[in-house]
């Protein structure tokens, strides 16, 4: 019983109240999931992977050099750890260059803005452009003004992103980011500039994807610091007038050749059933991409090379995915969906780490509904590791996220994700955020998941696959 | 007594452990002080002038246009307060223009940093320079290195800087700032970088001042933010011989003149006398100078016009300065003493307010130890503001600093300021990270300071002027 205290008090550090108010009975068979974590937790390899990867390679913009870097790093370290095979398969994938983005208000006063280029947005014309602005609460307030009131000016959404445990805060404030510059272009403004969508106070502008659509014209899409956003309302509020002037230099380089990279523990078993854990290579270029996605690839390599160590392999094959280009569409995601059609039949379930490096204090499936309670007495060791069993409703990560309509189980393993939106595609997502204990948990988490799910007995399909998701 | 409960209440919110263990008697005359108190707290006018300085003029490097700017908006601002006198008396600034700072590390593998010149820095070369990295823990691990290690180097002085709620930490680490390039240079070095002075984990770089030697070559010097320093450490320890990259191109542009700008509350019965609370108007250029130090401007300013409104004016005059080009080198201070050099001897006691806004909790001064005790009763209606009465070896503020030397009585009003050199000379100096509630608690501290001491009857002078303060 040694190895369960220990493992409770773990629980109890990570402070998980679920966990704490629900009676834990472990099964004995359970062990090695139990043992997974002790291994996980006196670990350092989940930390090192991240270490190695935001120093060895940094930045790694989807089809940028720096991307071709990563998938080498990536193909070496897999194959470092001796894992049971290691192999790429190719995406195509955009090539979005970011160049310089100035701002300043140029009337009343001068005042130089912290701002960045919204990922996938045109350049200002040559010689940058001036205008005024039209300020609006949200994205649905830009939707429904009078056109006379934007057309020429630089629309400004303004709108705050609430900070929750979740990406609830995100959700609701993500869309002036994606849709703002077609909507802001419909009504004629010039350009569209965001409040960052982020829950910070730092002068740091927070970029992220955006989408154009075809019969729109293609506006230069910004966004602005948080305390930039403050000072250009409390401008307007003294001159409604005010001029903005904005320099943005980004191109778009056509396309590029990147790599899903992989590897495998071979299922003992039943070697062509696969319990896919994933998280993506790619990041924004002005951070080194700790927390997104360094992290997630540290989780899942981490995880699966404890398991990979085991004397005794599970059932099904543990199969490691880092995506490429997520950050500029999922593309890396679609792809591996695409490319792996015929064998999406036998992914028993898939998961993706793409939220951090909070702890996991959650785990939510979408598997059939008849068999949920045999999927949380399963997955139940991961009490002692302070996860709580959720609902049957998740959706699984961005690049595992159209799997389910495919038929594919997913599971969604909860980070506390309360100040991710702080540093999220911004400069600032540095390795320096990373707390190598929180970071344990989550390997210790994911290794018990693929652990267990890759022994499981139980037909977890067919699943509904509800739109809401 | 209602005002006197009030006045404890509200103590207690600034939770000043100091105030409460202490035995608080306020002696029935000051009641106006602590009226004062309650005038400030309830008041919004301290946040409402920072909040005008940093929209309406913001960033106001000495000597450059919005230095002129600042002082229209002083000059305006205060008379609009309706103080008995407003004037400016000139200062000449030098004048520094930042310009473009850029770097990165080229081998073994390409990273860009985040990097800011420090102020008063040379360029680089045209076209920039390249260069191993010598990395030093402190300075002066620097000055006792071996010249042979460091030639043709790019010196890195690699310290932290420890968070206190004093300037402690900052102290220690910032003569790599200000004499680093004159120790670099002197052991041959081609430039110096710092790790930043400061105490936060954003990807923000901290300038200040730097100084050259007239017999040493002048290279140049950049900081660079604290997780980037990680990042360089951690690439050195994989490869001592990797490569930075600096592009740096400030200029020197000579002089300019500028303005000490003050305004007065005329003393009712000794006009004469000055009690003299000061702050600086200018600011470093890459945030809006909110809380270095537009705080101080709006705690001075809001303070002296608490006075400046009471019915009967107290004895001595209250004198507010709004000192020039405090951050490249005391200037507005040192040309103050120099031009009011016949008129300190009227100086009763000065004090600056130049350390943010976080709430004050200790009160010392300068003044003659045999009125020490008399002196900290007359102001013990600070207490009940949450400011402990401390010890008599205050050194006043920077701009003051001179002036105990000269005779001048100083108090040094302590703020907490555990978080001010996490935004202290970054883009992050913005209004976002001012609290209204400790700003007015500054206030009040401030109108009370002033009016207790425009009226008090002891003589504080002369003064012992120790070496080490």
């Amino acid at each position: 019983m040694k190895s369960y205290q220990t493992a409770l008090v773990t629980s109890l550090l990570f402070g998980s109240l679920s966990a704490c108010q629900t009676k834990i009975e472990i099964p004995a068979k359970n062990d090695i999931a139990v043992q997974l974590q002790q291994t996980a937790l006196g670990s350092t390899l989940g930390y090192d992977i991240v270490e190695s990867l935001t120093v060895e390679v940094g930045p790694r913009l989807a089809g940028s050099p720096k991307d071709a870097i990563a998938v080498d790093w990536a193909m070496k370290k897999l194959t470092s750890l001796g894992f049971d095979k290691v192999y790429k398969e190719p995406v195509q994938v955009p090539i979005w260059e970011r160049g310089e983005a100035k701002a300043k208000i140029v009337s009343p006063v001068e005042q130089p803005l912290v701002i960045t280029a919204l990922g996938g947005s045109v350049a200002t014309p040559e010689g940058g452009l001036k205008a005024q602005i039209a300020r609006f609460d949200s994205l649905a307030a830009l939707q429904s003004a009078n056109p006379v009131d934007v057309k020429g000016k630089i629309a400004f959404i303004d709108q705050k992103t609430e900070r929750h445990i979740t990406g609830e805060g995100y959700g609701k404030s993500v869309g002036g980011r994606s849709k703002g510059a077609v909507v802001a272009a419909q009504k004629g403004a010039v350009a569209v500039v965001i409040r960052s969508i982020g829950t910070d106070h730092d002068r740091m502008a927070h970029t992220g994807v955006m989408r154009y659509q075809e019969d729109t014209p293609k506006i230069p899409a910004a966004a602005m610091s948080n305390p930039d956003a403050d000072l250009v309302y409390a401008m307007l509020k003294r001159d409604p007038n005010a001029v903005l002037e904005l320099h943005l230099t980004p191109k778009d380089l056509g396309f590029n050749t990147s790599y899903n990279v992989i590897a495998e523990v071979t299922g003992s078993s039943k070697p062509n059933e696969i319990v896919l854990i994933g998280a993506h290579l790619d990041s924004w270029d002005e951070g080194t991409g700790a927390i997104d996605d360094g992290a997630g690839v540290a989780i899942v390599t981490a995880a699966a090379k404890h398991i990979q160590d085991l004397p005794q392999k599970p059932a099904r094959t543990v199969r490691v995915v880092l995506y490429a280009a997520e950050e500029v569409g999922l593309v890396g995601g679609k792809a591996y969906a695409k490319a792996h059609k015929d064998e999406l039949a036998l992914h028993y379930i898939a998961a993706e780490s793409d939220f951090g490096a909070g702890p996991i204090y959650q785990i939510d499936t979408r598997v059939n509904d008849a068999v949920f309670t045999q999927v949380k007495d399963a997955i139940s060791p991961m009490l002692l590791n302070g996860v709580a069993l959720g609902n049957n409703l998740a959706s699984g990560g961005p690049d595992v996220s159209m799997l389910p309509a495919l038929g594919v189980p997913v599971a969604s393993l909860r980070q506390d994700g309360h100040d991710y939106f702080d540093y999220h595609h911004t400069p600032n997502d540095t390795l320096d955020k990373i707390d190598p204990k929180a970071l344990a948990q989550n390997v210790a988490a994911y290794a018990q998941f693929a652990y267990i799910m890759a022994n499981a007995n139980v037909t977890l399909r067919p699943i509904v696959v509800d739109s809401k998701h």
